[in-house]
């Protein structure tokens, strides 16, 4: 039987075993939606950075960096954090680095899984297909926010856990986590609408994000993590 | 507007603002429900150990001490951890010092608090008394299960808040806990008997202590730390 369990945030990835593990990171405000938007339009790698510095830096190595600060696009970025300014195919066969400390956080504290793989709401599907055709046990991990519990982020992973069949058993975590979202499952984007997370981007002129990153299944991509190249590529 | 949060795990409390604040440990199976069944039966007052030597050092200044290992008494000890053992009063007006790893975490992470008090569905109506007539912001403080969530710790968390008035604005993690506890405000019992906990009780033998312990409003107290005997007092 596969386990699959829920990391509310990255601070405690340590208490949970994640060596041999598939591991999904989950930020849907905004970096996981930025990353696989702009993956499913045509840019072919992503890098994650804690500092704007380390981003900003890697232009040198023929990047387009992204980068945000109160919701303002930080001087010497190209693009800001959005996963709209992916739509249009502008950066199509570029390199991408996105300076995001939550998401960032999540993928340091799960370097030694098997598989890390970018999950949000737009490639929902994809991430169970992947999922239910992998033979490893799950590790959901939630970027959060500042190490804190974020309800956009544990309510995808139960809509993740909430799609996979009954072989999969379940840890506190992950029943919680179902439990919550099916809840809600008639009305999650109405819920999503008014998460701390989602106010903090209300305050910032930002609800067309908000919209954005709560839709379903938009894109039929699975970005993950290289260990090589410590990018996400498809 | 007072606010109201849930940390679900000890290892996750320094993200959360401690200092000032109402923190209410929960420990359901079994450390707090024993400590307030104890208190509740005449036991004056409770300090809890990490290790199970640092508890049997007690005994030299008065202690009762309790603890297990694989559900049985270690070599040493008094009493064991179960709240039934003190259902008869035998330790009415002595010191009592419990064995608990997770339960003594969450308590070393919150002593900047102004106030700290013991939690468990034992005395739920009194801690929601507690926390309505106090101004102070609250933090509800899981034991967890070695830095995991837990069902049980969750839910209890979540049937703190059902009971609050709406003056608590609501952080995510405690509208989380909220809708879990609602989702099962009808079969609650049923729900905590069927996780991960539970089952380790129950391989344990200890059924009786799992029905105990998900039981309501049994008594009116709550024990709150004293920082100078750094034990828990009524």
């Amino acid at each position: 039987m596969k386990n699959i369990e829920v990391v509310v945030a990255p601070e405690i990835t340590p208490n949970y075993e994640v060596e041999g593990k598939l591991v999904v990171i989950i930020d849907i405000f905004r970096a996981t939606t930025t990353i696989v938007t702009a993956m499913a339009n045509g840019v072919k790698e992503v890098k994650t950075c804690l500092e704007v510095e380390d981003c900003i830096a890697l232009k040198k190595q023929g990047f387009i960096v992204g980068g945000e600060r109160d919701g303002v696009k930080v001087d010497g970025m190209d693009v800001d954090n959005s996963p709209l300014s992916f739509l249009d195919g502008t950066y199509a066969h570029q390199k991408f680095a996105i300076s995001t400390t939550n998401g960032t956080k999540a993928i340091d504290m799960s370097l030694k899984a098997k598989e890390i793989i970018i999950g949000t709401f737009a490639n929902l599907s994809a991430i169970n297909e992947y999922i239910n055709l992998s033979d490893l046990d799950v590790l959901l991990v939630c970027a959060g926010w500042k190490g804190k519990m974020s309800t956009e982020d544990f309510m995808f992973a139960g809509a993740v856990i909430a799609s996979l069949p009954e072989q999969y058993c379940s840890a506190d975590s992950a029943d919680i986590a179902k439990s919550y979202f099916l809840k809600y499952v008639s009305n999650y984007k109405e819920k999503l609408d008014t998460c701390e997370h989602a106010f903090r981007l209300k305050k910032l002129g930002k609800q067309d994000n908000i919209d954005f990153c709560v839709q379903k299944d938009l894109y039929k991509i699975v970005p993950k993590y290289n260990t090589i190249t410590k990018t996400f590529v498809l």
